[in-house]
């Protein structure tokens, strides 16, 4: 390989992460609208952040498509290889966490005015910051290529889990003490579920970061504390 | 190239091909499993469901690995990159639907044993009934390459939105008509939306293998008929 096809292709791997960060920035914008629109109960925003999913999927099939040209015309090994395919897995990531934020905005409308008098607002609010926390250390994490950093958010999806059980359990006793709150504590059900899946994505984001510095997978089992499906729905009672 | 070049070519190929009809058979299994596991309440067939989808991403990570190796190796152009591209993004969408399948083994067996006195199972049944004749048409669109049953499956997916869209309103009436049922109407809303999004992904097969026949996005706006993030919590009553 000649000094300057070396420098071509340092370009197009560079061009390739500039994009993953820029993906990376819009999803967080993504993240930080549908919160909004949903706690501040906000129809504009949430509209937003439904119309920029489009953006959001666009990024994603240029990334997709950028690192398979790459591929196909540097055939590169080891390190370089595993930079691009962490890019495919690092898009795909973001583009589904995108979509759940998507779906927090359409339900953001859907919760009624008297959705600030909920005491699982509470809940709801500390789990999103814990998710974005995690969000903004792994999009560091990358930006860094920071291995330490990254296993960091990996362990710390527990904390995100804890804080979905318990939110759940306090919707669920919300539904049951009022039957007109039913429809409402649906809504919220979903919207835990949403951040929750988000927290999983960044979670994976982490272990492709992990991937990318030291060349292994992290692939000790993840402690998974999500145990809302395990709920058991009293019966005969 | 040679002949012989080309001939292997067409082995990698063949075996990408394999490997994904693999995959789709394999989470055809884990669909029906899941499906069985919730409505006959059966535990054991509930673990398996979530122990296959340890196969199932393991297979989608050998297509994963499998694709970039042959286009690094083949620099492959129009149809047979097509192909590549669509092998990994199958790939991709038959892991998370197995992974909604996965989601609603591990809710089979919190569902209580009275689960089959609930009338909204008929609306459960029908809608996973839909979603998995999507789902064999979209295996078969494959196989065969058939970008018309493709479209078919596609134009289909309104079907299921609409029997998702109905159930939602029942379940929300189960859960408003008693309070006891609250936690079971819970992991029924939660199987339902599980469904839903199978039927997303099998549609985003079929957009796929469209592309990969037709050379051209199948990009008309879908028809999105789910609603049910829509419906207004009633406030103030």
């Amino acid at each position: 390989m000649t000094g300057h096809t070396v420098k071509a292709f340092d370009a197009e791997l560079q061009e390739l992460t500039d994009k993953i960060v820029q993906m990376g920035d819009l999803v967080k914008q993504q993240i930080r609208d549908a919160l909004r629109a949903l706690l501040e109960h906000d129809a504009e925003i949430a509209r937003q952040v439904v119309a920029t999913d489009l953006r959001t999927d666009e990024l994603q099939r240029q990334i997709e498509e950028q690192a398979i040209l790459t591929i196909a015309r540097r055939q590169p090994m080891a390190v370089d290889l595993r930079e691009i395919v962490g890019a495919l897995r690092i898009a795909n990531a973001l583009e589904r966490i995108g979509d759940y934020a998507k779906n927090i905005g359409k339900r953001a409308t859907a919760t009624g005015t008297e959705f600030g008098q909920v005491a699982a607002l509470g809940g709801l609010r500390r789990m999103a910051d814990l998710m974005l926390a995690a969000f903004n250390h792994v999009l560091t994490a990358y930006e860094r290529r920071d291995a330490a950093l990254a296993l960091k958010v990996w362990q710390g999806d527990q904390a995100i889990d804890a804080a979905n059980n318990a939110l759940f359990r306090q919707l669920l006793s919300y539904m049951t003490e009022d039957a007109r709150n039913v429809p409402m504590g649906t809504h919220l059900l979903f919207c835990a579920k949403n951040i929750e899946r988000m927290g999983d994505h960044a979670t994976n984001i982490a272990e492709t970061i992990y991937y990318i510095v030291e060349g292994v997978p992290l692939d000790a089992a993840r402690p998974k504390e999500d145990v809302t499906s395990l709920e058991r729905a009293p019966t005969g009672r």
